[in-house]
């Protein structure tokens, strides 16, 4: 079978990441890798000779037995570079987040569907092991009925400058949170705070409403003296800790649960009205294969056999939802109602069929 | 020098150990132990054979040379037992939260400061060792200046059949920040999620915003599997890290910190605009007491030396205050304003002065 | 049913745990409390009015209707307190180490056979919860052939005047060793140090040799920063941590072990001649009973049913058996055989006979 | 300054890390890489191309401008390679364990002092930020006297074929403690087990003594079911634990220590004959470099101002003596001298001179 050819574009801190995992599978040719600063194009000379280098990305758009170009540019360039490269007819990899709003993943999306291309963004933690392990557990029913999802990632810095926490590091949990779950907030509340003087938050708090009883809760923080990465899933029948920093059993699975009796004589305060359940806890070995290498095999699946990615332009979608209503909670100090899939994407279609009929 | 006579009301959960604390405190004489239940009056006379029991509260009020009554009832008595206590000139420890409502607690601050009698609310996490040494570390300024407050107090249960999380687990979290800090929220904003069916919240996240930069941020749960009390607090010079579960080195102060410098060109996305700082780490011995004698220890002192407690009856009423705040949160799902000190207690005083005149 | 009767003497650091769990079974009267110290029994007599106390032991061996004596004195008293209680035909429960030597420990449990009575040492880690589940997954062959035993005590003090560390500390990893292996070991080697000037060794090292293949190993120490009481325990299917100081998960059992395979050409120095398996890990939960009162009815069921208890005389002596053979290691520097079960109790039971002969 | 010129023999498991550490030092020119493995030098010509690759030693000793000679062969080669290269007039950097015997250590310590050669072992732990911090608490007497050093290295894995345990794990913690303590223990008394039915020890005990009461201990083990790297350093001043897992924290040190007071009465055995202080903990900052980045510029500053290495010839020598001390007491079972430096190395350098002058 022929090797997919795919062109890399940007080059920065984790574009070399995306650069190696796309050159070491063996059914793909990295055919060009560009970026604007020729220094870091050299570097890619010296380590890949064989990879063309470029500060052209016209010279990607214009080869046209090139089949797929991944995008690690900062993310405010992802929707034109993006949306450049689908209308070239190839498949797409973006970064996540996947653009600066919303409108502009819908057109990316309807786009995509429009031309039956793949668009793929990166949201490397549903291809971690880990992650896979408990979505396995959770889609067999083992944990019973959701009650709740609560995720901490916390650290010292790295502060940024043109994006706060949320886009940061919020980003990373959303992406987990919508992979597991399954089902889209209907509203959040966000709480943070600028310590920088620069009005971009260090720290913030994001509490998820959801149609039935489930709660979710992210928290994440670039001003802890700790790091912190750590997620608790609670089921009515199990429970599971997952805490990404230890070195041997990250993933934890209690057999722990609740069932509620009826209530005693209010004389006695401490009386329980809720009884609850203990039993072993098992750590369940998983997959430590690189997320990233799980990642681009499963892009190679998705183009050749017409599969849609489990972190589609749809997922970049809702979690760019998720971003801009967490935003707007911070900035407003009121909940804000999280808009479901649907309408921005066929209003697109609708707009990209036009400019097609029109071209 | 005499010793304080003292009677204790209520020998349910948590009775039993302010009963053993008072008794062991030489400054003290606990004449009497009462409560609505003769089975539990019992196991206190063959465990004190020289403590007189009743189940009459009135014995207490009667005793014209009994100088303090300890109230370890369910909390919607707190107010109608204290207010007896205070109009019968006995000083009074009450359990917490102090009472039902904040308009409760202006009545009981009022009428005892009238009465110039000792009002001290059990709030027992103030008196341990090491939120006392980290009290000392803020006090002289090692922190710098306070930047956020992060507590997290999850179990799995003890489910309770009369009040939520928030009453159960975050009163200690509110005492603990109240004392620490020294300042009171302006707002907050609580999400949280009933699972047991009856009404009750087993899961609240409860954000705080202050008049200054300030985030404090109470997550408690009765949901989790595992146990976790753990609180951060950070500051422009250092960082504490407080884990009342772990065996040694509750303490943790970290010399990290960050000051801000110029934004680099905004072509980088991952040049840092804020430099952080990380040196040593050290963990502080602290007063290994048992909170509660200490706190008994420092009632006796303020009784006889006219002094104020640390948890007197304007810190209960500061965290009933706060308690329902988020209460009204969690039903309106807004955020809410939290009522500074003052206006409550004054108008509060003039009915005291006023019954007081007619009587 | 009658209620066992039952004369506890000595009341230093372990005694008043002792009194307390005899007097809360329901089977048991706690008919004497003994001790040399008026003062200790004033103590009790405040505590525990239905109970007689004595200065005079003999008060208990005189009482013709008290069924067991159970011994928490210091060490050298255990064995004439011990020898005259089973001469006086009451059931004995001696504190831990049994003896100071393994010939007293010969000649008890000599007079308890000959005379039927039930001689019960309290090594009370037997009947703890956790050692009891590990024993159950040793048992049911869930580790397969066990290859090593490993276990760390080590804290900063208590340093003692009497007895150094091994007597003090590893007197508890015998017994969990002797319980859970049921083989004793055929020779030990021990190093260890004095650092108090007092030729009490305040570190030891023991490492026991089996007749197979099977290892041990002990680490006490009174001089360690950190507090550590961990065991492993490696068997051919599966291993077994256990960690009593953590606060949750103390048992781990993890599906792991080795099977051997051919070498590789040895060219290749990092090529594996042994295969290892990884496979899931699990935490048990266990009976978090307090053991000593797990004891205490294991005791009533012994003396009722004529059963022999699990922690029996001979168990104690082949403990002090071990014990003599580290002391010995120590002092020569040198590896010592252990002496198996059998020679010295058979000579002693003919010394018993005669005396009993005489008599 | 001219760049030092080097060659690499040996590109197996750890090679790759030498050579990738000599090629990013700005003062080293690598030249050659040497295997016997035309495969593994193909993979180097790829990544770095401007290297010469060679399966003929003998190129590296035959040019003449050639300054140092890099040895990470299997350890039976270490000898003749480093002989050739040593008389070659090349600096020699070889890799840990030194030699297969003192005697060998011995002739290259001989013949490097005699022409003056740098004659470094790769005993990287003591370029480990860590260890340097440590190093330095200890030097400046931060410790006190130091009382005992224990270490525990244990894992499930990596069996080998060729060498047992110590061989390949506690060779790391004694070239720690060598570097550490600065003192030769006078004997060992070593017990392993070999599980693997191929005579080679998967586990091992080594216990140390010195002149002094200082004691040391070694446990390293292959299998494990967890990975344990944890040093415990005591003096009468302070403690350090070292545990090199930690993501944070790896050094910790304890202001704990014990002074001797007069013994209490005996009746009372819990009474402490040993004084304990208990003050607060710390954690120091360290260079987080990459050890072998350190190493390898001592490396240079070696070679360039004459200095003696660190880890030099003579430190690689007393290491591989308490090794075979440790080999010998595990086939025996008795405790075995360590030989002290010195005779062993003045003999062989009359050897060496000899055969200079017959040459």
């Amino acid at each position: 079978m022929n090797k997919l050819s795919v062109g890399v574009v940007g080059c920065g801190y984790w574009g070399p990441n995306l650069i190696r995992n796309f050159y070491e599978n063996d059914n793909i040719e990295v055919r060009y890798v560009c970026d604007t600063d020729p220094g870091k194009l050299g570097k890619i000379d010296r380590r890949y000779p064989t990879v063309k280098t470029t500060v052209n990305y016209q010279d990607l758009l214009a080869d046209p037995t090139l089949d797929a170009v991944v995008i690690a540019t900062p993310v405010r360039a992802h929707f034109p570079l993006a949306q450049q490269a689908l209308a070239a007819n190839k498949h797409v990899v973006v970064e996540k987040p996947m653009c600066m709003s919303s409108a502009e993943c819908e057109a990316l999306v309807a786009l995509a569907e429009e031309r039956k291309l793949v668009l793929m963004v990166d949201h490397t933690f549903a291809y971690h092991g880990a992650v896979r392990r408990i979505k396995e557990v959770i889609d067999r029913g083992e944990l019973g009925d959701i009650l709740y999802f609560d995720s901490v990632r916390i650290n010292l810095g790295l502060f940024q400058s043109d994006v706060n926490v949320v886009w940061d590091l919020a980003v990373h949990d959303l992406s987990i949170m919508d992979h597991l779950l399954g089902v889209t907030p209907k509203s959040v509340h966000a709480t943070g705070a600028c310590h920088a003087g620069n009005g971009i938050e260090d720290i913030a708090y994001c509490a998820f409403s959801f149609d039935n009883n489930l709660i979710a809760n992210l928290n994440v923080s670039w001003l802890s003296p700790v790091k912190v990465r750590q997620m608790l899933i609670g089921g009515t029948k199990k429970m599971v800790v997952y805490d990404d920093l230890t070195p041997m059993e990250k993933i934890r699975i209690y057999d722990k649960g609740i069932s509620v009796s009826q209530p005693q004589n209010d004389e006695n305060r401490y009386e329980k009205l809720v009884q609850y359940r203990i039993g072993d806890m098992y750590s369940p070995v998983y997959d430590q294969s690189e997320a990233l290498k799980t990642e681009v095999a499963h892009f190679v699946d998705c183009v050749r056999n017409g599969k849609r990615p489990i972190t589609d332009g749809r997922s970049g979608l809702r979690i760019v939802r998720m971003l801009e209503a967490i935003e707007a909670s911070l900035k407003t100090g009121q909940p804000q109602q999280i808009c479901l899939d649907g309408a921005g994407v066929e209003t697109a279609k609708k707009t990209v069929s036009t400019a097609g009929n029109k071209r």
